[in-house]
């Protein structure tokens, strides 16, 4: 079968967030990328996925250029809520850590990556197939792939980027990886509603009837979760009764009230830790879900993966314009700790404020234990202030 | 079987820390108490405990007119080390939070809190045998016991307090109670050994075989423990292998050094998380481990204790001086917010630094995680140091 051969400098699999923005990073620093993503454009615009920058990762998108738009059209969060025992406590960003949070979707954060790489004129490829990395520890590696026009291609490239998500399959040519796992016995039912919202910033509810998160989207759209069985069925629930286990989980003895609306779009969604390392094989990098994935609980997944592309750009920078190849050999090191802070920090609030099944009376006392112990200490609510709003760059 | 029968404001079992602060703390205020005790003075100041006071039990020895001689011979340790991946990172109290922990073993606040009751008059009987409560939802309960010369005794009061530690047998008279257990699957191997201190202040090692703790006595005698399983035998155990294990634990990448010695005494201890409440049943108040066990990490039992007596002293005082018998019924709820946080501090240390069998290679880098993010913030250093240096008064 025939194929188009080419070249660039930087092949990248993936045209997620992490994908773009490393190619958005290089093209300002004057390197040449391609990015080749199995699904449309128009597929990932409508993809809903978290929602919660950190002030570094909105400062990454507005400084680079990519857009304003997050300042514009987003939310300022200079908080969250933790409830438990029907009381909520705020953790008040601003005063503890001077940082807030930004509310801005996943799709949009996308949306401006997409139409910026346009605006550039980058070379992104949707809907490709059949994708490919080979000889990555050659100084020529490739990415092969059919285009949505049914060409096969071949870019040669001197180094290969996979930011091809948590099913990745550029990771199974790093040869001398180790994955670490952590599976959850829960789930997050998710729901999206047609209701004014019921509070200005998110709520991370712990309840004797498991977790629930109230989030927002828009004025009139908001999303709210909470925590279900792993093979929960999301068809099986009618709408009364999701919004009764919502108001269930919520119940207390403020003046908090859950507003409820018509029902959009309802999915169960599992999740796991995960983390590979090292990060690096040959000429291959990878970066976000790729290489990691964490719970979504306290909203790290996105931002780890901004923060791997940040590290990634300077050391790929390093290795094509000062032609310092050994660059590539500090990435792990410089973006892992990182990740194991993100990793800790997620099964943290997911152990903290979710129901575990098994859990003694002691396990139940002494969670709320903890989180009354957070609560009433500034430093625990600076620790976690901290650790949402994002540690500092490495 | 005949019986002397007398009376007095508030019978106390138990003679340990706990009780012996409660009878002195009612003298200063003018309240008369008796205290019962099974074991001799003799035996109590030779049974090895821990030996770590918060800054506000420092304050309650000193400030009560207990003795000054914390002050004089116990050690102001300024901080602790976490140790991992062979590198000590100090978490620097004073510098954090402006607080200081004092190395005073138990042994010493018991020598003193007996000699201040014998000082002041104190009616302490040591030796006690059949010691019982009865009639603790009437107004006038009493202890029973039997005296060292065989002597059947009945001391009628207006409260009685269950101070009587780990296997409290007063406790059983909460009838309402409700107790909330966690078992853990190690036990710690503790020495003492003839030998100069090791490191000027404790050490708290996380490593690959598990957890060590290098501690003091005074500066020729020192304390050292390693996590160890709870059906060890400490007599399997010679010399060399003790150290071997000591030192491996400890090895690193930095100068510390473990110094040897002749070991003295051994013994596995093995550990639990332990709460009952209510603390409280009609006229009988529980205090300290009578109430409530900690595992030994970060020390929190004896001065859990003494927290617990701070508070009970002033209801009783407030009981029985200004006839305010309501003031009971605050007990547990002034208590026991305290005894959580202590129970969620105590369970962090110990699973932050253990290693806990059955532990993916995903829970072996979460937790590395975790002490990564700790000593790599201020926020997360106060915290601990917070915790570990003792809350404020509730």
């Amino acid at each position: 079968m025939s194929r188009i051969v080419s070249s660039t400098t930087v092949g990248i699999v993936g045209g997620g967030p992490a994908g773009l923005m490393l190619s958005h990073l290089l093209h300002v620093a004057g390197v040449e990328s391609v990015v080749v993503e199995s699904r449309s454009r128009d597929q990932i615009e409508h993809t809903h996925r978290a929602g919660i920058l950190e002030r570094d990762s909105v400062r990454l998108l507005v400084d680079s250029g990519v857009s304003d738009r997050v300042l514009r059209d987003g939310h300022e969060h200079q908080g969250i809520d933790l409830r438990f025992n029907g009381v909520s406590h705020r953790i008040d960003f601003q005063a503890l850590v001077g940082a807030s949070t930004w509310l801005y979707p996943q799709t949009d954060v996308f949306a401006d990556l997409a139409a910026a790489r346009e605006r550039d004129g980058g070379d992104v490829r949707y809907s490709v197939t059949d994708t490919a990395v080979v000889d990555v520890t050659s100084d020529r590696p490739a990415m092969l792939f059919t285009d949505s026009k049914s060409v096969r291609h071949e870019v040669r490239c001197a180094v290969l980027v996979g930011a091809d998500g948590s099913h990745s399959t550029t990771r199974a040519s790093v040869a001398d990886r180790k994955e670490y796992f952590r599976q959850y016995p829960f789930a997050w039912f998710g729901i999206l509603c047609e209701a004014p919202p019921s509070a200005p910033e998110l709520i991370y509810c712990r309840s004797e009837r498991g977790f629930a998160l109230v989030s927002r989207r828009t004025d009139a759209i908001q999303r709210m979760y909470f925590q279900c069985s792993p093979d929960e069925s999301a068809d099986d629930w009618s709408e009364d009764r999701i919004w009764s286990e919502l108001q269930a989980r919520l119940a207390g003895e403020d003046d908090f009230a859950l507003t409820e609306g018509r029902i959009l779009a309802r999915t169960v969604l599992p999740f796991r830790s995960y983390t590979c390392e090292p990060m690096r094989h040959g000429n291959l990098l990878l970066a976000g879900d790729a290489a990691h994935t964490v719970p979504p609980t306290g909203a790290k997944g996105l931002n780890l993966a901004l923060a791997d592309v940040r590290v990634l750009a300077e050391v790929v920078e390093r290795a094509v314009l000062k032609h310092d190849w050994s660059a590539l050999d500090t990435y792990t090191g410089r973006a892992v700790d990182r990740v194991w802070k993100a990793q800790h920090f997620s099964y943290w609030m997911t152990t903290m404020l979710h129901a575990l099944p098994g859990a003694s009376d002691f396990d139940v006392h002494r969670q709320l234990g903890e989180l009354a112990a957070v609560v009433g200490s500034e430093h625990g609510k600076r620790y976690l202030a901290e650790a949402y709003t994002g540690w500092p760059r490495s």
